[in-house]
């Protein structure tokens, strides 16, 4: 059974990982017989009420993401390569937020530097990466020099602030995904439409999880 | 499109809403073609360091409720029956914890008034309730004299006790759930199994819900 790293940054969309992406990732990885071990930066970060988007205190980025494993998540740090045959980022604002500076600087953003290291050795070791709603912009951050293709839907400034890395965009609906062969990234918007429900956000992740573990 | 009510308890299965569980259930409504309106009770708890299982501070159930509705969650005493065709009840501890004192009295617990009215008004207006994990306690207290039958999978302790209220319990397993036709009552075990996978917990709760919304 392969296993594929599901890297997490907390749990809610204001502040951490999407909970319905992240939830929809694992549930497809078991659909599509592969196994999964979750991770997050043992960092803490000021949350968001989300229900008046008022500050709420400071938090733990691994202890949030726990919620969402069921207390089974590792620390970022710990993921080595070697293991996985895949590497899945779900969205949410923290990973604009926790594992890039992007929600602040955008394509000049600086990212986490375990986060650099994991895209970079998996892309190297030429296994596949996904990645959902505004995490796209990590894996642009860091291959679009060599001209990776990702999307972020339909959302026509975050798709320039995207190019500028070099990076190319593709429009894509909800329900879909897209697949960049050469570089192995697999991409799909989910909640940058940010009306969209539960079950077309997991349409498009289900799709993008069988095209990750076909190609692992 | 048939309306359906989803009772949160919070965001976290130590404290909480069973995070999967609760996704699961947005997501089948979606594939069923049903839409839903999430509540959850506005009152504080002490909440559980997921990655220890330490105390870490006081919170509100509808806040961290609302990490998983996207923020779209109303206060529990704001639902009101006759908008809804049916209501769906997560597991988690929070709903042995926050929606009655299963959790320190087993069948002698006290039930939150407003879930009393809930499912009381549900039940006698012949609409379908679900159940999900630890939930279905909360039907069997409030239905358990008119011999309802639910389940909670295969653990034979809370299963003796569901049964010290009237109502009557069949084993199930993780990926099935148990229709009670009389009552317009399904249930499924989902994490009651603690080691299952989050594809095994959505398929139980897929069916609930297909069943749910067709009886609905």
């Amino acid at each position: 059974m392969k296993k594929i790293a599901v890297v997490l940054s907390g749990c809610g969309f204001k502040d951490g990982a999407e909970i319905t992406e992240s939830v929809s990732t694992l549930i497809a990885l078991g659909q599509c017989q592969a196994d999964y071990q979750c991770f997050a930066p043992d960092k803490t970060f000021e949350s968001i009420d989300h229900s008046n988007g008022e500050p709420s205190g400071i938090r733990n980025i691994l202890s949030e993401a726990a919620r969402i494993a069921r207390g089974n998540v590792k620390k970022l740090s710990d993921l080595n390569v070697k293991n996985y045959e895949a590497v899945i980022f779900p969205g949410g604002f923290g990973a604009a937020l926790h594992l890039c500076s992007w929600a602040k600087q955008g394509a000049n953003c600086e990212v986490l530097p375990d986060v650099v290291r994991i895209i970079s050795e998996f892309h190297s070791a030429s296994k596949p990466i996904g990645a959902i709603c505004i995490a796209p912009v990590l894996v642009a951050k860091i291959l679009g020099d060599q001209g990776v293709t990702v999307t972020i839907g339909d959302d026509s400034e975050t798709a320039q602030e995207i190019e500028k890395t070099g990076a190319l965009h593709e429009t894509c609906p909800v329900t879909d995904y897209v697949t960049d062969r050469q570089h192995k990234v697999v991409t799909t918007p989910a909640y940058m439409y940010d009306q969209a429900k539960p079950s077309q956000v997991f349409q498009g992740i289900h799709g993008l999880i069988r095209e990750v573990v076909e190609m692992a």
